[in-house]
């Protein structure tokens, strides 16, 4: 709290969150009492939503690179096991037993960008079950958040139609990781890129952007601004015109744009930041197409979501591409996905959960893509003409299945392009909107081990 | 897509997204404008949230810390600038500065765990304008995400009063940096702990834990489970009751509490996770007096927000601490802050702009808190009776204010605890009820700039 110190102060530099740290503290307390009472069997535990928001009529799985990644390398490191004993919590034998503990299990799951809905296990888990407990949180952390984010972009595809949307959520979404997640989920579903650069990077996805409304305010003139921005870039130069009024904006973008193309450089877009995006849209229109720019495109941003988009389409706006931000980075109309992390199976067999209200279905399970519908099964039964949705992703502790981006986008596109027409509105629904039937064999399991309960419970 | 590939497959592992690429495209693409226009000039620019969200009363300014540590290790890589060669948009000048770029500015901002309003700058960054410009994504992502989780926790301390309340969230939020953010930022303003184990170890906050659904499933007999929990864990006992039915696993909890009572081991607490709390908790409670058990504490989760804990309370439900997830940690009634970053002064003097709906106040600026009320004045105004909130926490590029966690907490919580009455209310506003009065030095050289920009858009 000083002006001038000696030394300079730091802040401690935060290094990467180990995937093994990202746990509840439960995960931890309950493996350690599991050693303690010797329970090393096997168990399986699976990941699903338990029922999808009014504001979502299907569910874009995502997130299962990351969450893989995260289980091949899990590990506890010495500074970690050295945090933990100072807890004073755990017995020894535990804290050693983290040092060597790696995962080793076999994972079943939904590859990314497949279409998914409530009910219907996206991960499964088969691992000894201090393993398959320690994974709980990271699991559902990576899992939940990117289908979330992947959910919510797919509607802003659909809005969009043919239309270009580009991500530019980074400033707003819920830090770097979200912010990374939404640029990846939304190319996934069909964006035509990202504003983030980071993202851009790591994932090999296209970057874009223009300019702010400082960079405008930084020369007297905006047309300057304009000018010097397509001389630096020409071969890609859209320009900012809402700084100032956008009507004047745009007949100095048209100025500019003329001047400029005697050097031959070509203006591609103007950008509409605030107001009324319909009508400006319209204005803008007429005056590029009227100074002989038919071919100047309008880019429009600021606050859009899928409906916003799809009331400005439905108006007949002449808008070319969006960039959509905060609402779809933060899947602000609903920001939260229920996902839950479910033992359905263990050494004995399957097992349910009967709490009030939440009631899990036993045993390791498949999911069967069917015509019109969906159908939950035991893991080894057979649905005649269904395409079952679980492949295997790892081997003992291994992964046996990496898709490239390209493969995961292409199959999400694919999806989307043909979802049935009940899923394609934007509007609330308030039930489930694709039936997702239990099959005979799932379902006589669960009677046998509920009367098994009832019968137990009333002893 | 195979089962047993060989050499095996492994996914890409994504190290730690460094800070300046945490930046959108037209940050770059603008810096290099700037300079190809050879504009260097130094500029000011404020971050801070246009209008507050109709469910939030006041905001608790967050992430500062990490905005900084950020700034500080401000670098371009050279694979991130060969990255930035590879997409052919920017000039070879530009690129070879971005190699020795760092961020060598000015910071003053509003410490962590001060009471902000909408309108006040929280950051005040000057510098040479490419450098300013650039860390723009990066300042608003990590203070506004922070800032919006801090002010959703602090709703949650407020109707928690004199009960506990613990971060459970970790698998529900929007990422690893998110859950990070929200343990201790929750942590700021009062929580007792978080779940999230990672945020403890980095943070030194408590962490706590009790047991899942599925520990107390891997025995058959609900009994068994606490009994070897207990054991495991004598110093910190909490019994989750509710797998199967709640009331019985409240006797449950009471047999075995005395059980090992005789081993000299306490059972501190019985979590209930399910049902109707209010309803469940005083059963609960009057299971385990009659028991003999008044020590016994009852934790309440499962889907509470302040809402539901106030409700809860005001009812007189007998629940002694709160284990508050989904909702506090993705702020799901308010998942999204509008903070910005604006340009407020350059080489030429305050600047500000006039798009539609979108006025920004000129000039370098400075906080007051007085009584009743806010004051936003040009920096070097005084304001008689106020305190000044912006302090100055970088020079040249370098930290001149770090605080230990622990004072930040010790402010957020001394300033919730002197709320003013019409600020504690979890009611939704529909106008500021804190208000933020303009100097007149500040609105005079608003007036003056205002007068200038019709008089030249007239011309």
């Amino acid at each position: 709290m000083t002006d001038s110190p000696s030394p300079p102060l730091r802040g401690r530099h935060p290094g990467p969150v180990p995937p093994a740290l990202v746990t509840d503290l439960y995960e931890l307390t309950m493996a350690a009492a599991y050693q303690a009472a010797g329970i090393e069997h096997e168990a399986t535990f699976e990941l699903f939503v338990r029922s999808l928001p009014r504001e979502r009529r299907f569910l874009v799985a995502a997130g299962l690179d990351d969450a893989l990644n995260g289980l091949e390398e899990w590990c506890f490191a010495d500074d970690d096991i050295a945090y933990l004993a100072e807890l004073g919590t755990f017995p020894p034998a535990f804290l050693e037993r983290l040092a060597e503990l790696r995962f080793t299990g076999e994972v079943w799951a939904v590859p990314e960008g497949e279409i998914v809905f409530a009910g219907e296990p996206l991960v499964r888990v088969t691992a000894p079950l201090v393993e398959a407990q320690l994974v709980e949180t990271w699991l559902l952390n990576r899992i939940s958040s990117q289908t979330m984010l992947a959910s919510k972009a797919a509607r802003v595809a659909l809005a969009c139609g043919d239309r270009t949307f580009i991500d530019f959520s980074a400033r707003r979404d819920h830090g770097v990781d979200a912010a990374m997640a939404i640029a990846r989920t939304s190319w996934i579903v069909g964006s035509g890129g990202t504003s983030l650069v980071a993202a851009g990077r790591r994932f090999g996805i296209p970057v874009s952007g223009t300019m702010a409304h400082s960079f405008v305010m930084s020369y007297d003139d905006e047309r300057d601004a304009f000018r010097d921005y397509a001389r630096t870039f020409p071969g890609n130069v859209i320009l900012l015109i809402d700084t100032y009024d956008t009507i004047e904006g745009a007949r100095h973008a048209a100025e500019v744009a003329h001047e400029v193309a005697a050097e031959g450089i070509t203006v591609g877009a103007v950008r509409l930041d605030s107001g009324d995006l319909a009508a400006l849209s319209v204005e803008v229109r007429r005056i590029l197409d009227d100074a002989g720019l038919p071919d100047v495109r309008i880019l429009a941003s600021g606050d859009l979501d899928e409906h916003r988009i799809a009331a400005l389409l439905e108006a007949g706006a002449p808008i070319d591409a969006f960039g959509v931000g905060t609402k779809m980075g933060t899947s602000a109309d609903a920001p939260t996905l229920g996902a839950v992390y479910k033992l359905v199976e263990d050494a004995e067999g399957p097992k349910m959960k009967l709490a009030t209200g939440k009631v899990t279905w036993p045993g390791r399970k498949q999911v069967w893509r069917c015509d019109g519908h969906d159908v939950l099964s035991l893991h080894d039964e057979e649905v005649p003409g269904g395409r079952p949705l679980l492949v295997q992703v790892m081997s003992n502790g291994h992964r046996t299945f990496v898709e490239p981006i390209a493969r995961i986008r292409e199959r999400a596109m694919a999806e989307l392009a043909a979802l049935p027409e009940q899923l394609r509105s934007l509007e609330p629904a308030d039930e489930p909107l694709w039936p997702v039937e239990i099959s005979p064999g799932l379902r006589d399991c669960a009677e046998r081990i509920r009367a098994d309960l009832e019968a137990e419970s009333r002893r």
